[in-house]
C-alpha cells in the first residue's frame, strides 16, 4: 500500500539494526484514516471472512476497522496472561514470544468465541518470526475454525513468519513489506 | 442506550457481589456493531473533539469506532509497562490501579502525542472508581490538554468514578449507567 509506505519513510525510525519505530501512527499514536484504509486493502484481499481474531493490544484498533468492513462481524482479542492459564476446560491457550520486548506471555481464548463454523481473519500490527500468527493460527486449530488468512499491517520480510505461515497453506497479505534496512533507511518489497 | 442494556440484560454475567462479566461482546469479544453504535452515542455528547485518548487494551476497540466519528482523529492509548519508566524527559506517567485485577499498572503516554492543542475525549470501556479515567485525566493536565470529556461505556453508579472525575469538572456519560445489582440481575440508572 503505497500509502503507508510512503508513511513509513516520513515518519518511521530505525532503531538498531532491524527495529522500526511506528509509534507516531501504528502503535501508540493511532492515524485512524490510515487504519481504515488499511483495513479496505485488508477486505479486498479476503472476502468470505466472518470473524476478526488479533491479540491485545496493537492489534485491536486495525481488527475493529477491519470488522467494520465485513458488515460489523464479531471480533476476537486474544488476552495475555503473565500466569499460564490452566483452565483448559474453558479456553484454548499457548505461548507467544514477543520479538521486541524479548518476553514469552501466555495468550488464550475462551472457547465459546472461536467455532467451527468461523471463518477466520487473523490481522496483527507487526510480522517478523511470525510467532504471534502463528499462535493465533494454533488457537484457530485447536477449535477448529476455518482459517481464511492472515493480515498484517508491516512485515519484515528478511525475517521467517510468511514462510512459517505459508508452509500451512495458510494465504498471507501486509500493507507493508519491508525488504530490509539500508544506511538507515527503509527498502520495500 | 437502550441496545446496550438490553445486551447486558441478555449477555453479561455477574460474578460474586459487583462483578459484571461481558466478555462475549464487549472486552473479549467484541460485538463490533454495537461498538460503532455505542461509538455514536459518544460522539453525539462530546461535539469539539480532535483526539481520542484510552488505555491498552479493551478501551482501544471504542476508541478506534469513535474516532471514525471525528472525522478519522488520531487516537493515543496509554501503555502499560510493568516497570516503572523513568524517562520523564519524554513521556508523562502515571500510575493505575486495576479494580478487578488487583494490581497497579504503570501507564505512559509519549510526550509528543498530547499537546495543549488537543481537544482529548477520554474513552474506557468500565468506570468503577474512575482510577483509569482519573489517571489518563491526570496525563492530559500533565500536557495541558484541553478535556472535552470522559465516555465509558459501562459505569458502577454505585462506585465513586463519577464523583471523583466531576470534581474535576469534567462531564462523563456512560452508554450504560448501573444503579446497583439485585437478587442477581442489573439494575440502571
Amino acid at each position: 500500500m503505497k500509502e503507508l509506505e510512503e508513511r513509513i519513510v516520513k515518519d518511521g525510525k530505525i532503531i538498531g539494526d532491524n527495529i522500526l519505530k511506528v509509534d507516531s501512527f501504528i502503535n501508540h499514536q493511532i492515524d485512524t484514516k490510515l487504519a481504515y484504509q488499511i483495513a479496505d486493502y485488508f477486505a479486498s484481499s479476503f472476502p468470505n471472512v466472518t470473524k476478526i481474531l488479533t491479540i491485545e493490544a496493537s492489534g485491536i484498533a486495525f481488527a475493529m476497522a477491519t470488522a467494520a468492513k465485513y458488515n460489523f462481524c464479531p471480533l476476537v482479542f486474544a488476552r495475555k496472561s503473565s500466569s499460564l492459564i490452566l483452565d483448559t476446560k474453558h479456553v484454548y491457550n499457548t505461548k507467544i514470544a514477543s520479538y521486541t520486548k524479548r518476553i514469552t506471555n501466555n495468550v488464550y481464548v475462551d472457547k465459546h468465541y472461536l467455532k467451527p463454523t468461523d471463518h477466520v481473519l487473523i490481522i496483527d500490527d507487526f510480522m517478523a518470526d511470525g510467532n504471534a500468527a502463528m499462535g493465533l493460527i494454533e488457537l484457530c486449530k485447536k477449535a477448529n475454525c476455518i482459517i481464511e488468512g492472515v493480515a498484517v499491517v508491516i512485515e519484515k520480510a528478511f525475517q521467517h513468519g510468511r514462510r512459517r505461515i505459508e508452509k500451512e497453506n495458510i494465504k498471507v497479505i501486509s500493507a507493508a513489506t519491508i525488504e530490509k534496512f539500508e544506511n538507515g533507511g527503509v527498502i520495500f518489497k
